[in-house]
């Protein structure tokens, strides 16, 4: 959970390329442990700005020696870059933080690079923010770090960038290229266009409608406020997979809707309803539902452990300073451990009702500890 | 934020026909102020169950004269169940709590019914249990509780169930039934479906792939461990507004498939991207993503008010009992009120990332104060 100074000594000296949010984030981390860092990028400015900001010291062409080159440039120019910089360095270890991997490996092959010294990366982090003034030192802390080493690569060139990630206090998790691709297109990109899709259905909604919003809602479309020119990006350099996934979307989503159709039809005229004649339609529906469930329960549960079904105590919490933290009190008082937390606020009251995911054997204890505290538990 | 004795004591007295979770709800909370409730069930164990948890008196059928009448029955018996209560109860306002309002409306029409007396409602508070064991008197505090009156209702018949609303600590909004109907398929309907969609992916994915899950995965998927026999009979119920918002959400999820497809055809050997051949594709991406910001930004914020776009204080937080109570400790001594709160956990680390959302106004203090407290900010 911080930063690994004896690791970021080992790594010797690291030449950094692309001082954007994620370089200077890789630099100032690195800096802070005392590891020598050089820094690199095609706008003069944005390198100073990384230098200024204490991320290392640009790199000034005298031939020093590098160890490891950490490549985070955009993802267009990646494969690029990886290539000159093998070449530019061939006794380095090159790693990259694109976010998709296949294309930039298969660049390099077309291009024939000598790949022994390669493995490609992707620290899982990031903020709202881009560039070298939102970069900080600690971005990778508590992160999956996805490492995605070649055949032919050298097992040392994989000990050197998961040396990296454990020296920024990430979780470093080896994949092949392709894994990865379709494991992000299926936890990451294909969740964010369907978060946009719902989000989108509500440009146009009447205000009252809006004013019915829950919690649920509010969940599904949190992250429908990202960047589209990034996201654009994104789902384009990994359109094949996300697509595959997409598709299949869409054939249970028309499943949905033949079903949805004919419960439609099922009642013609208000007042008579035919039960009988879309049962197969129900089910169709409630399939769905049943399927999600199945997925839902594989989503790991706290710290990577097993999918664990977490039992939630809701409270009601005075919209004031200072509840929030007599609460938090109360709970670490009866021992619990909080696994989740969901803080609800009602429409146009100053009152907000607090759920509090604990493991199932904590629950009633829980419960009844705050009651005794004087909190209002819903359920 | 509670309930008001006093105005449910002005309800005088009150009939709940179907004991299951809302019905007894109702009467555990109406009961709870000192009012007269009656019960009635189909099964004489859930009536007995409701009376023994204290929701009321069984209705003994002395014909005691009776103020307002709640139908709290299944969906697809509660047209039935309310035109029996109509005639039965004449004088009596009569309400139900149905999640789908326009069916129930069109069947009591279609049978002729005086709908003078009527209005509907839709009480949006559940649980994940059901049945009168898991009934809460304060089930509905905080929540919407939306009143459909027909044009030819008595406005007297509305203000009584304001007043039932009200009694029970719920927020009223008065909401035609087919307007009702098109908002609960855009805000919560068509959610459920596009988290269970999402989730069901998941159901066969490697487990690698599952490791890395972020928040926005657990946040769009939450909801999709819902219970599926539940929302196939409210999907059903809400056919046609659930199937019209859906077919848009699947005309825009066709476009995106399409420019992925352009996309993926963009570079048919590695190595070889013309980025040139699909600049539309991309913009098509970008512009889904877009929609979703605007849509995403017509959720209302906290209680209710415009929407706010808050800033994020992201804190390293260990995980042991008590490093929660501490925070939320300091961030009462700093004056700052919580928005929204977040707890995110590293895979495979004892170690969760706390995401606090507070007014912009308030994040730099916020992030000081916490540093100087000895906190690790992160972002």
């Amino acid at each position: 959970m911080s930063l690994d100074p004896a690791a970021a000594l080992e790594l010797g000296t690291v030449r950094v390329v692309g001082t954007g949010l994620l370089g200077a984030s890789v630099g100032l981390g690195l800096s802070a442990s005392g590891a020598r860092v050089l820094l690199a990028d095609v706008s003069p400015t944005a390198l100073a700005l990384a230098r200024d900001l204490g991320a290392g010291s640009p790199d000034d062409g005298s031939g020093e020696r590098v160890d490891l080159v950490v490549v985070a440039a955009p993802p267009d120019v990646t494969a690029a870059v990886v290539l000159e910089e093998l070449k530019a360095h061939p006794d380095a270890v090159v790693t990259d933080v694109a976010s998709v991997k296949a294309g930039v490996l298969a660049a390099l092959r077309t291009a024939g690079a000598d790949l022994r010294n390669y493995v490609g990366g992707h620290p899982m982090a990031g903020r709202e923010r881009s560039g070298a003034v939102a970069a900080r030192g600690d971005l990778f802390i508590g992160r999956p770090w996805v490492l995605s080493p070649v055949p032919e690569g050298d097992p040392a060139a994989l000990s050197g960038v998961r040396r990296l990630a454990l020296a920024l206090g990430a979780v470093p998790v080896v994949m092949p290229a392709g894994e990865h691709d379709e494991a992000v297109a299926l936890v990451s990109h294909v969740p964010q266009v369907a978060a946009s899709l719902v989000a989108a259905r509500l440009r146009h909604a009447p205000d009252a409608a809006v004013t019915l919003a829950g919690q649920g809602l509010r969940d599904v479309t949190r992250i429908a406020g990202s960047d589209p020119a990034l996201w654009a990006q994104i789902l384009a350099a990994n359109a094949g997979p996300v697509a595959s996934v997409l598709t299949q979307l869409r054939d249970d989503l028309d499943r949905v809707l033949e079903a949805l159709a004919a419960l439609a039809a099922e009642s013609p005229e208000p007042g008579h309803v035919r039960p009988g004649d879309a049962i197969g339609a129900r089910g169709a529906v409630a399939r769905v539902v049943a399927d999600g469930n199945l997925g839902r329960e594989r989503i790991p549960g706290k710290h990577g452990g097993v999918p664990a079904r977490y039992a939630v105590v809701t409270v009601v919490i005075p919209d004031e300073p200072g509840s929030l933290g007599r609460i938090f009190a109360d709970i670490a008082a009866a021992g619990t451990n909080v696994e989740e937390l969901a803080l609800e606020h009602a429409p146009g009251r100053a009152v907000g009702l607090l759920e509090i995911s604990v493991l199932p054997a904590a629950h009633e204890h829980l419960q009844e500890a705050l009651s005794a505290s004087g909190w209002h538990v819903v359920a």
